[in-house]
């Protein structure tokens, strides 16, 4: 089977992480997936919220949104609008708690993570590259707290990035939807993994539709081929960043 | 090893569905599951959404809220506030797509069924017992319109129950978490199947913690062998009803 | 005259009071007046709102709601519409007024009392059926704070409940109108008296109609009559609770 | 007993009532009840809500508003808070209930009165004002309508005004209560009364406090003496246009 | 060329300003200029918002509204709208900005003014009106202040005054557009000035039209012309109070 | 005189326009005026707003946002808050009307130009780095709706771009104002300007502070100069489309 744009059922789209692309952030990277774009922000708070204060752990938040003509139509602005939907809370809520599963929120200490995600343009996957691009910003700001703040250590535990498998209305299981191939999909899975190779999140969704155990199986198999060439994408955006994450792995403290 | 309340770690609570809870709804049921009990109310209405109106095909929708005094803390009305949080919106997304896939839209024609999924007292699973739940006030309210309406077919195909799995903070792996053992695991599994044993939904989250592929394989196992004692009661509670959807699993159409 | 359920214009619908309904209130019942049905909780927290700080003085306030299939309609909900209706204010404020009456708020000191009323399922006087449920709701919360914490004197100074009358489209007088009777009534009038025989609170309303003198002191004494029997249910309900009030109003202090 | 502005007990403020207030409205009236100054003003629409529809009925409705600085203190704007408060609620209810029991919706056909009542500067009793200066003001624009359109019959069928009197602190009943004697009443009342002499709503409310049958009785003889001032003032602002409804009143048809 | 209205095209209208016009606020006039009248009100209170405290220096902030039926149809109220809409937010952002440019912060010391802009009746020229009754009730209120309290200086430093200025369709330039003109000018220009006469705000607008550089000088020329009429009634409002700014502009400190 | 970043007073900052910047949008650049980088988009829709209808007549309309981290400190989102703040407002709308000036609307027919500027790098002059790019992205939509469409003649009738010029805390006056200059100036002015040299928009304000008239005409004539500068940038951006509008100027009809 070849699919619409030519890619074989385990390929990812070209993948590239540019950082720094923002002046004003502490970490920040325009992540581009294909044709998907998001430029994810880290900015560091010297404080927590109210339900965490005193207890010397830090916290990591996110946001996400999408320019409005990120989409093939114009989609009206949640400000506009007046509130946030249903599908970007839950977006942003998955991004939070993905960067968290490799936050030391001790050595952290009492600080935030902001994670900010906007989609500037969209075809499929943009919460998978929002994770694995807002795993580099918030690399990039922790290193530099790292340099000026006298922190125990290295806060961040492992790498981390998603993607997204799914069964065609064929039947066809295949790595990295784009926006056709996501529209037309039976099943959806988003997977987010962390270096060592253990799941962080795991979510298969029928949409109108089901997934037996052995198809499941098979997915996380895909999906993990895909999140391993992620990592290397990583790697090389961070440069000397990288090895204090890879350290850290070879001797958790 | 015993669980708090005296379990085993493959034990779910003990359960109970009264049908018909209520005098108006056109389905309505009152779920228990341990001490976690919902209100699940089906309406139908006699229109589709915007996006699908001329298509011939009908929509599920749900909606869920919890009493401020369903939680040990009362917790704001989200009519208070001025607007429903994120997690409210995550579950009642993940309530009206799990009910979808048992739903045949076309058989149900241009139709809404309005799920209403009111949590009376929280103790750990309210959206794993809102869809158990709530697939009873549902079947119950379609085979009322099977009745009075020329419908081609019995329109829902197969049971649905969810239930949840986790790894305690110790490792252990439990099925049907009450709250105090959700507060304290490391993973957090929701597991939404049909009766013929597909998978719907499948959510594994990490709250700063990870898994392993071995482990998710021990958590699906455990989350079917606690669904397949929901379908018993789904079953018993529906009584004739419930023989139509059987029928439907063995002769598809 | 026969109503359309068969009572008498002086006839009260069959009322029970289930207390300790809910596992996690402070106080808690489920109230049944004829079909209407309606949990009331009392949460008490440890601090007044901003305009008493200081003062000794603690407060009551009240919430209601309810289900969107309470009604034979679905009514959508309050928080998905982002704000509270002018129906539901009214009521609210209606609740809290009525119990402050009863309330020795020196006595209580610098403690808010939350009462929840949610109408699971709705027949025709849904606010006072609240009123009268919240009063025993809020009495067995007041109960233990008064076991656990060194209050001055019991806080509650007497009985509280309510009830509707009003005047058919035809002119006669009744008592305890149902949802029915309601929708077709030209005089509206809910009655809030406590056990001493006192009005705390008293609304005639004409819809596109207006009442006599004479028929306000008529709609009175019928009022006057119900609500007798409301405080016989209520003390039964109370069991020796109830006691602590009998003895309050024999010797107010 | 003297009160603190001396006025006696049974005695109500200064009215007037500036009809043809504002240039542009169909009516309008500036109302001022001692220093209560309220602009009342009357739109008319040429349709009705959705639920009234085809019905060849009409509607009226009210809002209600307080310029920030009507008060002692200032009170921040509804509009930026960003919701209309439960008091507001409260009495825009009122107002257009009240008015709709003198309307006669058929003679209107399907057209809305649109009033609107905003405080300029607040001294107690501003919703009894509001509707005492609603009435005018909706008669006016009705006479316009009258004179233009092809009505069946002139559609406002009696006087109406309104009034507030309560109990104070030291058990005096009093008439017409300003800002000081409202704050610190224990009993408060409004009456709202058709020229006929009939109630159309009746508003007793004890503030942390309660009241007698023999007090209600002798609150409402006060009421009306006042009401019937009112109405003195309603006939001259009104002059040839009163003449219509005094005749409605004679030969109600 | 005559006007719609008989002026001249160098005339304004007829301008009042009423002082004290309300009992509570502690500055407040109506002005009516033409057919458009405002109330303004002048509110002090004892601190500045959060980004201004602990700095020393006071705030001016103002609100803007319009009554439904100011109007010649009705325009809804933005409290039932929920929200402020983007022409009330230019306004009221402008009328706070030029009043500060004649404030002397320091002087004013930790308070902030509130000004508020009612529009009871609306002829074009609300926002300029508001401006120029606005300084009134501001000055008001500081002469209050300025005897009650020890301010190192009087805290108003000079005359404050609006109008606006136009090019209408035929290309004619106007003083003081009423509502017919401003509908149809194809230019529009407020300007707002010192008594000194400097320039606080130019803002220039061409409604799908433009102006030449030699349009924009004439109607700067003719907005001055307008401007010194304002002060003089401004003057005669003030009376003595108005001395106290006439000495800072001769001896400004 | 140097300015802080090197700069004489009359020199502008780099520009680049980087045109179809994004796939999906119908027009759309990214424009960066020094460290101000802006994305603007134009979507056509083929509808106008409700008072429009039947006219025959297009519409332009825009809407502005920063991103999170435009700006040196976080920024809360809007949508976040639940409303557009005014200060976006005001943008939002100069930004419309802007455009609105060399469109000519009966050309475009029924539908509506939305321009969407985002800002992902904030240094000053957003709104007027919003109006130069956001009429190239507006042309790019428009040539493409020329080909394909049956306009009567092309809609665009001349060049249109902004900038800013401002007073100095020192009394300079300065052309193209970077944050920190815009966060001291006494005086900002935008200016909008036509390819022809004529005024669309021209807002002068005096923050806590005033300009003369001789100050204004400076100002005006510098930012003459620089706008020029802009329209260099734009025709080499828009090629051969631009030629179309040069047409227009030299024979417009």
């Amino acid at each position: 089977m070849m699919r619409h744009d030519g890619r074989k059922f385990d390929e990812i789209r070209p993948i590239t992480i540019e950082t720094d692309y923002l002046l004003h952030p502490e970490g920040s990277v325009l992540i581009s997936v294909g044709n998907t774009k998001v430029i994810c922000t880290a900015t560091i708070e010297e404080r927590v919220p109210h339900f965490l204060r005193g207890g010397g752990k830090g916290w990591v938040t996110a946001e996400y949104s999408m320019l409005p003509r990120a989409t093939g139509q114009r989609t009206q602005r949640e400000a506009t609008r007046g509130k946030v939907g249903g599908r970007t809370m839950e977006i942003q809520r998955l991004i939070g708690r993905a960067l968290r599963a490799v936050m030391d929120l001790e050595a952290l200490g009492e600080r935030t993570i902001w994670i900010d995600c906007d989609v500037i343009q969209a075809d499929g996957g943009t919460r998978t590259a929002s994770i694995t691009g807002a795993f580099v910003a918030m690399t990039l700001a922790i290193a530099k707290l790292y340099q000026d703040k006298d922190l125990k250590r290295f806060p961040i535990t492992d790498f981390l990035a998603a993607t997204s498998v799914g069964k065609s209305n064929e039947g066809q299981l295949i790595l990295d939807l784009d926006y056709v191939e996501d529209s037309e999909a039976a099943v959806d899975m988003n997977v987010v993994m962390t270096g060592a190779g253990a799941f962080v999140e795991l979510q298969g969704t029928g949409e109108e539709a089901t997934f037996t155990r052995q198809e499941m199986n098979e997915l996380v198999t895909l999906a993990e081929e895909g999140i391993h060439q992620l990592f290397a994408v990583q790697q090389e955006a961070l440069g000397l960043v990288g090895q204090m994450i890879r350290q850290k792995e070879e001797d958790p403290s």
